[in-house]
């Protein structure tokens, strides 16, 4: 056995230089004489790494200066409830924009600390296209949308406008995989398993004025601000995911930055789409073109009682975790920066081979 | 450069016998073609090992059956709010038992969420003694305490008696450290970084009736109930930690488990504690032996002015992160479960050798 094709929506799979640096320096870190994971976090080791890790994420992503990073806990799912706690009061209102299953979870876990109003949503449709963003209420504390959907594998282009309302976007299945104008937005946040590093983190970019806003009574671990002023270590944050992140950075870096990831990104997800709508039905992405998205590509089989033999078959030639999400079944590829062209070229192999042998 | 004798406080040393297993299969873990980081937290390989994890668990402290294991996000700090949130409805109240720092820390926290009532606290005297617990309150949601405190270098050597009020204790820095009776506690819950794995984890053990009590409106994410019944997978966890945390668990098991753990730490702060004692006074510890705590030892020199001396002298004989909390100056070694006699050893015959020169 070695290393496979990883298609897995997330955890997903990281650079393989990324790995090999992390098992080669796993024992001893940078001549401290312990692992990176068994060293103080107020250390100064580990605070010039953070300071190093911030750096490289501005340049990388143009990170204007009146936006503060914070690396924090909890995994995307919470910071759909401390969102609204934090940039919100609990009689104030916020709009949110849901193009899939994680836009209707961050209004389920919004609802308890804000008024949840529904500016826009594809739920009726399937989600095979994207909402169509009407009116903003002017009024509302934020709009709130997730760039790209996971599970039903839809994608804005552009991020919907606005106008003053500061825009929240649930980056973490795309956030990375292109340049883009962090200006646009007055919150971005990721949960770290799929473009960013392992799992256990959560990387936000949050415009300053947005964390003055006046807060309601709550823990100082829940308080953005009480966590940038404290420089994401209020308490001992998740070292090991930080530190994988900073080496993704500088990988990224060395790749040729956000523009040139955009590019690769763009080509990886054109060959399988082409392939799929190349086949004359035998398979097929329900997606609007318009709206069809770069990091996970849901597909099915004509014949659905193809599906064991596709998964087995495909995981026989070295790719794994193709199966789709439960709630839509099928297949699923996800294509996050990680997976390079070759990958996807062996998929679509495999799938132009089985479809000739079965079709 | 080689690995280095680490004291310190968290994050804390791992078992070298875990690290190397974490280094050797982090490309490919156990014939999946891929790292344990890469591998969805919902797949057969994953969910397979998280069960086998919570069974050791299980073996290794004796949990009974009326208790549920959780594997969360958040650190302990998160807990402490999030510990009320679940325990108590607004209008409820709970004692809290304070013996130095992180008791102060939780109080600080749980305020939003409960009625706060110190039902002892040991302040005023510095946190030199354990506080004495006169009365708890018969109606209190629970009791709050902090069984070891890191900073201030105080354990307690028996759960303090509480009646029928359920008793929650954050275990971060003592957890596995000794065999302890279950049953005697409501809640167990600790922070990974010091005996269990790297940071990003918490552990938490709780009596099934504590879970099933009324709460207040809340996110799912904060529930305790909503992430026991998805295993602790209501979002994706820190599959890294969790993975870890087993292997360390496994270690546990073939070092004697915890019966044995607990005679080792025992003789390893007695070894410290007399070469502090037997000094003449050059080193000094200034806390009742009644409550000096087994895992952190905070010690001072009694001329101060030999503090950097002593600190690059012990760095360069081999020893890391022995500078004391900046709360309390002077040195502190922590002595977690990683940490072998022999590395307690070479400190005190450092601290002798030291004593000697400058004594």
């Amino acid at each position: 056995m070695s290393r496979q094709w990883n298609f897995s929506a997330g955890p997903a799979g990281l650079p393989e230089v990324v790995l090999r640096q992390a098992q080669q320096e796993l024992m001893e870190w940078q001549g401290q004489g312990a692992s990176v994971m068994e060293l103080s976090h107020r250390g100064k080791p580990f605070m010039a790494l953070a300071e190093e890790i911030e750096a490289d994420l501005r340049a990388l992503m143009g990170v204007p200066e009146n936006y503060r990073a914070l690396f924090l806990h909890g995994g995307a799912s919470q910071h759909f409830a401390q969102i609204p706690m934090n940039l919100a009061m609990p009689d104030q209102q916020a709009d949110y924009i849901i193009s899939g299953h994680w836009g209707e979870k961050a209004v389920h876990e919004a609802r308890p600390y804000v008024g949840v109003r529904v500016a826009a949503t594809n739920e009726p449709g399937g989600y095979r296209q994207l909402p169509q963003v009407h009116a903003i209420d002017p009024d509302a504390a934020y709009v709130h949308y997730t760039p790209n959907e996971t599970i039903h594998g839809v994608e804005f282009r552009q991020p919907p406008p606005t106008g003053d309302v500061p825009l929240v976007a649930d980056m973490s299945s795309d956030i990375l995989s292109q340049a883009i104008d962090v200006s646009r937005f007055g919150l971005i946040y990721a949960g770290a398993q799929k473009n960013i590093g392992p799992s256990g983190l959560v990387l936000m970019l949050v415009r300053d004025d947005l964390l003055s806003r006046p807060k309601r009574m709550m823990a100082d671990i829940f308080n953005y601000s009480a966590i940038m002023e404290r420089d994401s270590m209020l308490n001992t944050p998740n070292t090991w995911a930080w530190y994988l992140a900073g080496l993704t950075f500088k990988w990224l870096a060395a790749e040729g930055g956000l523009a040139a990831m955009g590019e690769r990104n763009r080509a990886k997800a054109e060959l399988l789409y082409d392939t799929i709508d190349g086949s004359g039905g035998f398979y097929s992405n329900p997606v609007d073109t318009a709206a069809r998205s770069r990091m996970n590509v849901p597909f099915f089989l004509h014949d659905e009682s193809l599906n064991e033999a596709f998964l087995s078959g495909s995981e026989a030639a070295g790719m794994l975790a193709l199966k789709g999400h439960r709630a839509l079944g099928g297949m699923r590829a996800s294509l996050y920066n990680a997976m390079p062209l070759k990958g996807v070229q062996a998929l679509t192999e495999f799938m132009r081979e089985f479809a000739r042998r079965h079709g």
